[in-house]
């Protein structure tokens, strides 16, 4: 979108074409990968969904909700750089208020980092509110988390000892795959390193306690994780994505 | 930084590095730019600049405040994306804050849009205060905008006829060549609609008055930008704005 | 701790007494479960358990985060009320804040409610912020979700045939057989409607689809539900979260 | 309401149910009394009331506005712990506009505290705002402070040298009367410390001066308080509430 | 304060000045008397007092918290111009933590319109919070309701058939004559309007019952008064006041 | 406005009568001139027009935001006294709200104070979004920075020397020649330093670098200021001003 002119995007929106906003975070990825993985894995699923669909990608929020311990090793990493709530919700509701505006009735937010889904909830409630106090009320959003579309068979493929869940997946295996098939070049395999997975109690300890966080931040092994790998979740992405988009804007 | 792991960029803000920050917006810049103007200037020439001083450049912020009539052609413009006051303070305060708790100490606000200015001017001072509570007292931020380092020389050879005001030069000569310079595959000079350059009252009316507003949205002639002269303000801006933060942050 | 005078509130908390903060909601459950089950179970849990450590249970907070349909059922229903990210984030950081006046530094949130897991994790960093402006650092929080405590073993107990996923677990078998268990007179098992259970897709639809959320609320199979499985569930809680808060805190 | 299902809570709004709304304080009241003295005695006034008209109580807010010395001791007792204004407008304001979406358009907000009236004010006016901006333009709420509807004759009865007035009648003669009746079993008369009452100048010191402020909690002497003066009070607003609630809502 | 330059005001801070701060309203006030009479008073009594303790005043705060039915006819009149709570809440906050910057340590507000009371509470003691935190421990702040500080005497000179209660001297006898001392010119006493005075019933209706307000504003009646009860009571507050602030600041 | 009484103002808004809001700071101005410059120039500014087009002036917001070294001194002087943006944008919006509810449909913001501009623009549109929500479509604004319709000849005549630009103009000859015409009593010519005006980068650092600052915080010379010059300004903005103005409302 960020690269079309206002007249060329008022073409496209006119045209009934679906939005596609990434929302992700800047946060620590381990050793192996960097700090905008929640941004860069989001920002090119969608690009390659919007592909099939004709859809516009918009410019995606780079800083996402603090990172907690047993999602993403939590936010005292130096690195890691995060919104409060009220940043988080307010920014995301502005938006889609300007779609709105816009014209624009069809709305994937595509979410990178776990932590956010909640805040984006809110963002989504209070827009909605507001564009019926201005009078829309067809505007529709879908809320993706792009891993939950992960069929069981790739799950099996991916952990072949059982899914150890996605909790523990920040940095592994999953994460470091779709990086080896859209930015290889950001990913340094030879860097990992070799520490036993995270092992969290059922409860959240604040102030955080460091102890069960492996320091490298990655939550579980990912030396498991390649290009082929990633290729194949992609591929399913793809398909399922694209499909249930296409089901639910009613789109041939 | 976005691209950098953790563990890198801990090493470099360890090291006293400059983080920039671009902060701009989604905003009609006429028929022959892309809507991401705002954002992909301060971006190219924080990463010029940078590059000079070993400095690290943050993940910008895509969105900004409310387009105005007499500096942006106005938020009605489909396309133009735009944050609430709360919202753009609020992201804001919170980055300056996260930067502080790693340890970084010399920040450059890189502002592309205008509009932002006094906002990042409220969120600066709101994260100072939270900053000296939680005792952090050395932090210090450079906020600029770009266009200011202009020198008269440059603005000379732009403008042989008398310059318009900075007011007037969105989307126009100015913008147009630093364009044409960075990202010239994104500039359509065969787009430039031949209009009138607008011609504003001395107030502001809301709900806003069309009348002056030049419906392409460029608010004065950009017929004669060059990437040549893209290329020269660039060159200033190189040295020039160096300089600056090298003296501000006392670095040889 | 509702029921003491403050000289006596005074005297526990200076002894070191656990407070407990039961964290609820007002929201569906079915035909056959009260509107209030998300605040009865975690005050009976909260009850429950401080009587092993001679702790206090604080007035709960009765409404929570608006009901998600994938957990809930969804906001739209007749009688589930409530509140907003910013009332029951800030509700929660002033009643953190005041505990933290009154000498107390072991606090355990009981969290009855899924949908408000993270704004619980907003209140209590921004109320951790204050503290330490305020001078207070030893201030220590639990965050506990009760049913993450559920060992293996009951679960299977539970779902002979496999777990479906805390998802689906709401106002079902785990929910029910533990109010059977702590209040049977306020659940009437002849009033469970035959439904399926919901077959939610792997995104979210806002507004809210209601196509897959079963009319009665109640998102599986809650016919198994007994207060004998109840009481297992209890007695599990009781020794794990015992234990487990006893070391947190440094109780013998 | 907190025990009824959905479906029977649906039921009773659409027959046109009165809804009460207790909302209270965590609140020192002397040594004799519990800190729950202000959710207390709304709840059950509220209780009392509706049996009359079939109405329905609301899951009542526990935590009320900041305690000031002059009407409640002062905010700086151990165990009195309070919300900031904008959490408590908020809550409230929250909660009425979920009663609205139910259907309910006859609300009672049966105020326990002194302190909370002006934010239930804001919260009210947000709210009714919010209701016309959604097409709700009937709904109605009568605000009570239920202490208001004390008859001449039975103050006169209560204070036999004179009535001091509310402002010091707190934890007082009036209170624990009702306390007495309705709870006898968390009043603790031998408790009661001999005191002097407060004496306060006619203005606010902050900080809080606790110079006039006796240090009991008590701010007027309490030991005239009996049971049978609490039900006398509790017929005297069980026969006048009633009336102005069936009046103004036109209930037969 | 606004008159002088800001060496000269550093000077009287240094020396210890005490600032005086009128909050008021604009808010109807009856055929007879001018919409700006809340805030006239405040200004015109801090004034009068200032003078015997060569105290500062500082610019007032001209609009207040919406007016209530029984306290000032309700917020529902033209020309009544009110802040909702947070705007009020905020903007007292800000000024009270200038004033602190300013090195003022001793500060009275003077509150000339009833329904602000609790929202400067909250201003006082947000502020009061952040001076801690920024290593302010010796702000001092009067808050002054003046009616307060009528003496029995005169209340009886007043009302010699029996004061009816403040709730009902809105732009009635008291404000009258005290206008009538104060500002005759902005007093027409020829327009007063005869009609009986309010009679409200003991709790608060809304939206806003109209039935029991006098259509003129006025809730009680002000035929009665003069200038030279205005001059007593403006006496009694010159006196008694000015012995207050001395007696609370130290000030000999 | 304030000093009519409600039924007076209530007619005049029937009749149309056009509202002006002066908008401005308490902020140092020198050592020649009072802290409240700011609002005693919109305010004169306003009466004088309104005279013209039987206007209506309302209290002005006597706070503004914190002063900008570049334009007014920064925010550091002891007597500056300033407000928040959030503060600021609730306090101006709820004002506008209310002039939408007593009917009034054409308000001038006369703002004298630079940096408050953006806040306004803010407050402006949040409040047009409520009116719309509230079915108010024809409410018109006119945001006026009088110093803006300065004609090229008057800046001649006053700088014949060349324009420094209005950032360089606080507290100097502009504003000190219309103080001398308005209010001669406040300005005290013998007292201005003689310092080399200010010279500032073309960039923003923060926390403030006073180097740059006269110390009197007179930004640039002021000694040419004189009676008679402002009697000009203020005949040129009494011509200019009045005209617009008619023209936006179509007053003939």
């Amino acid at each position: 979108m960020n690269e079309l002119s206002w007249p060329e995007y008022r073409q496209r929106i006119l045209a009934g074409a679906v939005v596609f906003l990434p929302v992700g975070a800047t946060e620590q990825h381990g050793h192996h990968m960097p700090l905008g993985v929640d941004v860069f894995l989001p920002m090119a699923i969608s690009k390659m969904i919007a592909k099939n669909l004709d859809g516009l990608v918009a410019p995606g929020l780079a800083y996402g909700y603090k990172s907690q311990p047993r999602s993403g090793g939590g936010n005292h990493y130096i690195g890691t750089t995060s919104l409060s709530a009220a940043s988080l919700i307010g920014s995301l509701k502005d938006v889609l208020l300007e779609f709105a505006r816009h014209g624009c009735r069809k709305l994937v937010i595509m979410n990178g980092h776990y932590e956010n889904a909640m805040f984006e909830v809110e963002a989504i409630d209070l827009a909605l509110q507001d564009m019926r106090c201005r009078g829309v009320h067809d505007f529709k959003i879908l809320k993706i988390d792009y891993f939950e579309f992960i069929p069981e068979k790739t799950l099996q493929m991916l952990f072949p000892d059982g899914f150890p869940g996605w909790a523990l997946e920040h940095a592994a295996v999953f994460e470091t795959s779709l990086m080896l098939h859209f930015h290889p070049e950001l990913v340094h395999m030879d860097r990992l390193v070799d520490e036993q997975p995270a092992n969290f109690p059922p409860y959240d300890v604040y102030p955080t306690n460091l102890g069960p966080i492996p320091p490298s931040g990655v939550l579980s092994k990912a030396c498991s994780a390649t290009a082929a790998k990633g290729l194949k979740i992609a591929d399913d992405f793809d398909e399922l994505i694209t499909m249930s988009i296409k089901e639910e804007f009613g789109i041939a």
